[in-house]
């Protein structure tokens, strides 16, 4: 099994929550980053990807600029303007796509091979150093681009640039030096799976298949290649002399085999995507059973609460079990993308509704948070403690932003930011044989196949900041005169009851109903008639929540959730040093809707304390001190919006009041 | 003013606290780092540091290995054998120094350079490169040996090598190219105040205040070098394309106008130690007020409870004011061995105890932890919290380690701390005109003079244990029979009374006597009689401390302390996962006296409680959950001694019951 996703064409969403930033990718993000691409922006650090492919088409003389796998941000880019397409013609962007899709056809060889990098700098060493090229990782994002493009436009242009490049891929790839090869970066992986659903090419999920199979076997490949005459490095410092880990790549051991989460964090969630989709493809019940262990893993041991993974500062990458560090962390925008990736998947592959909470808090927390409220800076790197005066250059805490960035050197996370909102739909809905699920409470309108009609759902709610969500079907088709009365045929509707629901209610035009849950989606059976209404009421009121005493480092803390939502204390609404703040879990959560600050927001109130220590000045760093406990309440914003006011100081697990000995 | 030290032959110790690492120098430390620095110490990483000298020496053929500052491990060696030899014979290991000064000579250049690095590798380099090359480093390193061998055996081989090679560096820093020159890491400056005190030759101490003054100048030095033909960078990845940073090696602004501590720690203490030494004996005013602007910077904003500084884990540096993260840190040995020399030197000058307060601080509990009780095996990184299981290699805490290392590839740590343990005597005591100063509280016997007399000074002690010192005075003269009745002449003696001590009394010959404070000294003025004993009692009980509430990281936390000495709760004592213990600062602590333990110690003991979240299974990370409190002793150790057990978690700043609302 193996649940479609709904084509994009087909929803349109106009919602307090989200659109406040999809609405930015056609008109800022993309815009801005096609100029960023082109180096025409002012401000932003240089790109060279468009100029990386005139040099390689040969319209251009120079050298490659940028890292490595610098192809991969015109790849993402393409992918999401084809997403954006979808939903909202733009003949300016849809010119640009046509423009770099003709551009990256000249650069490509003639056996298929692309890759700027190599075809500028490295032509004899293609696929040589596959632990660090990162040139299957680009031809992935290619694919997806490609793939994207086709069921958006019919265009074939690029479709066809991406099979020869991976006819090209398969062939080499199966044959010496490179029959036992596996990319350092997983990314193709479920490119290919993307590529095999629009041709049905079965080479392209075996070659899938294969590269996730190679890894862990020995001797190890990427041993094997850097003993080769002629290998070179690419990357100096992160994995030379000190030893490249085969663990940051999750090839120490068979996938299947894997018991946890391990590595570079995106790298990790990438090939768990692709091992979820052969599974399913392949009927691979051991590799789905690989996925379920590991997603256990991650969610239960070693993701923050925003939906947050790869907590080490250093490499991007997982640590260990309940090791999770507020300050000096990584949590990268991209991992949780990946994270949303797999998460889908899995829902997809299992009918399980609990993968989509998962995705859903990665969605609205670690990616939202990526990208400011005006679509044009980002967050790599996202902490859940910022005290922005120890945030400096050279130190542990260097890569921690407490300002979004407009642009980076190493640009992957602002395009798949632009990616992923441009396809939210795609999380939104998944379609059945007879009807389709709704995933994630997002108000706008779509069209679902119900039964064997095409229905018009509209979708209205508040949600996450309210628990509230109005469903109505319409008839899609033109009613002739003579079906006005005849009912929509039998089918059903799926509606997920996320986990943190401590209790939901389903009514049908205002009548109470009882529903079956199915692996956590609440099934609404027909039949069904045009006009019908359902409103789901999902109990889910802010709360204090704790972490397992594992991690230490949230000992003695709560956090604020609401639904999928997590609020953070921000400086400007409480002050300064937040540290010193305390709150009292046992007093309630108080819900203020805001209008006037980021641009419209729930606020929570909770009851709290401000402690002094007035023995203490400023040239007095030890002492035996008095405590002095001032009442105060604590205001909390959702966690994707901070850092969009004054720079200052944030805060998700804030010190909770102890009631030792008062029960 | 610059107090004198007494010299370490003067000094005989024999100490409850400090005699269990100092009696490990001679027998232990020595003879194991020798083995290791000629490669012959199995399980130790190579250092190569003699074969470096041989092949220079044209003794073999090799290449140079290790570290460009790989000679300073040899030198700090020769300095802790020469301190040592000056309290305990021992004709091997003197052959052994006398072996090694014949092979340095035989490696000198004819002009008197000298530095294995260069002579081996890099020949026409020499010079060109000193933000990185550390020549003169390894230059003042060798100094400080000379001088120590010279004082203590007479032998003026090495010293004379010392001569030739500082003679050389004054000619050529006061010419161009490198008569604006300045080392990358100080050193050299102090090394030549060193040389200036036991030569009397004036360009020495010209030369190190020049290097001290160049510093901050612009255009800056270090930008001029590079772009001279032939500039040849050493280091990669940290200094290199990422820029470097000015302040990371205190050269961004003059450093008479430097108000708070900056970059490399060590580097920083060394200079400030040689700035402390220039200012005493130049008389500039300016230069003392400097010093005394970044001590108070580092004591009062940037320094550990432990004297740890240099807070980043990453490049071992000073961050920003009150950013002391507990599990993540560097605080390297080394840095507090730099402290101390900073502080003892201050004291010299000013006659403040204060400064002493810090030495003690930072030689008792930082510098002590970064030797095992064995003696074999070393902390670099002195963190105050951790986490075994995290401390993983490839991560944000590969650097903190749970287990001492044997010996590492940059092996500045090990030989730092045994010369320093091998002076304790040089902190001990000041000389002044007609008495002396006691500094520190260990217990042994010491000579001094007195007025116009030699005493023998013994002190009796369990400090830090506890705050009661008894000191004897005897005539070291031979009495002749004619002066049996004579009183020692007038004379003083100062005891610095430490900050910790709430209130102190002092007995002579079991009366209570009144003294004055000078400088946090209490005074006594003779007449003394030999057989004189004083009893001074320092109040300074086991206490709770917090640290200033601007230090995020110890938000709600408290530390125990008894006098200098901080303490540490370990897994050993006290259960898995001390993040869930909390510790009521109300309620006194109880001294233990442990003669089974950590070879005898004072273990404290506090009421406390174990937080409990039974709603929490291993596979629940996040959760609204219900606590309870469980009622536990919690059983504090000193710091210096953690991870001499089974390896487990540490902890210092513990979770701290708040009695909000209740008084």
């Amino acid at each position: 099994m193996r649940l479609k996703t709904t084509d994009l064409s087909k929803v349109k969403t106009q919602d307090v929550f989200w659109s406040k930033y999809i609405r930015l990718v056609p008109k800022e993000v993309l815009t801005y980053q096609w100029a960023v691409l082109n180096d025409a922006m002012e401000g932003a650090e240089p790109s060279h990807a468009i100029r990386n492919f005139r040099i390689a088409a040969g319209q251009e003389k120079g050298d490659f600029y940028g890292f490595v796998f610098q192809d991969s941000d015109l790849a993402k880019w393409l992918e999401a303007a084809a997403f954006t397409l979808a939903w909202e013609k733009d003949p300016e962007l849809e010119k640009h796509v046509d423009e770099a899709i003709d551009l990256i056809g000249e650069a490509q060889r003639p056996d298929g091979y692309l890759d700027t990098y190599f075809i500028i700098r490295e032509e004899s060493r293609q696929f040589t150093n596959l632990r660090e090229g990162h040139e299957l990782y680009c031809a992935g994002h290619l694919i997806e681009a490609g793939v994207a493009y086709y069921k958006v436009s019919g265009k074939r242009k690029l479709l066809d640039i991406c099979c020869r490049m991976a006819d090209h891929i398969v062939e080499v790839f199966h044959q010496p030096p490179l029959e036992r090869a596996i990319p350092g970066h997983e990314e193709i992986e479920l490119a290919l799976v993307k590529l095999y659903e629009v041709t049905g090419k079965e080479a392209y999920l075996t070659m899938a298949k294969d590269f996730i199979d190679r890894r862990g076997q020995k001797p190890h490949y990427f041993f094997e290649e850097a003993k080769r005459p002629g290998w070179k490095q690419i990357f100096g410092s992160h994995f030379g002399d000190g030893g490249y880990y085969l663990d940051y790549a999750q090839t120490d051991e068979p996938v299947r085999i894997q018991k946890t989460a391990r590595g570079h964090a995106v790298r990790a969630v990438y090939l768990y995507s692709a091992m979820a989709d052969v599974a399913a493809y392949t009927k691979d019940r051991e590799l789905l059973s690989a996925c379920e262990t590991l997603y256990e893993n991650i969610v239960n041991r070693q993701m923050y609460i925003t939906g947050g993974i790869g907590s080490s500062g250093i490499l991007e990458r997982f640590t260990v079990d309940y090791d999770l560090p507020n300050a000096m962390n990584y949590a990268e925008s991209c991992a949780s993308i990946g994270l949303a990736m797999f998460c889908r998947r899995m829902a997809q592959v299992t009918g399980e509704a609990r993968y989509m909470d998962t995705a859903e808090t990665a969605l609205s927390n670690t990616v939202l948070a990526g990208i400011a409220m005006d679509g044009k800076s980002f967050f790599y790197v996202n902490p859940l403690a910022v005290w922005p005066a120890a945030c400096i250059p050279g130190t542990s805490r260097e890569h921690v932003k407490a300002v979004r960035q407009k642009w980076f050197g190493c640009a992957c996370c602002p395009p798949n930011i632009a990616r992923t909102l441009a396809s939210l739909g795609e999380y939104c809905f998944f379609e059945e044989e007879n009807g389709f699920r709704v995933n994630l409470f997002v108000s706008g309108t779509s069209r679902h196949r119900l039964g064997d009609r095409e229905v018009e759902l509209t979708v209205r709610t508040d949600y996450p900041f309210d628990g509230k969500v109005e469903l109505t079907l319409r008839r899609a088709e033109t009613i002739k005169n003579d079906e006005k009365d005849i009912d929509l045929q039998k089918g059903r509707i799926l509606l997920r009851i996320p986990a943190w629901a401590r209790k939901y209610s389903l009514q049908k035009n205002n009548r109470n109903i009882q529903t079956t849950l199915e692996k956590g989606y609440a099934v609404i059976e027909g039949p069904f008639a045009d006009g019908d209404t359902f409103c789901l009421e999902l109990d889910m009121p802010a709360e204090y929540v704790r972490a397992n005493p594992a991690v230490r480092a949230d000992a003695g803390r709560v956090a604020v959730r609401k639904g999928p939502l997590v609020y953070c204390l921000e400086q400007q609404d409480n002050g300064t040093n937040l540290e010193q703040l305390i709150v009292d879990p046992a007093e309630p959560l108080r819900e203020i809707w805001c209008d006037d600050i980021l641009k419209g927001t729930l606020v929570l109130e909770g009851k709290g304390y401000r402690a002094h220590m007035p023995d203490f000045d400023e040239n007095t760093l030890y002492a035996s001190a008095e405590i002095t406990y001032e009442e105060t309440p604590l205001h909390f914003v959702p966690y994707p919006y901070w850092g969009n006011r004054t720079p200052g100081e944030m805060l998700v697990w804030v010190r909770a009041r102890e009631r030792i000995g008062t029960v």
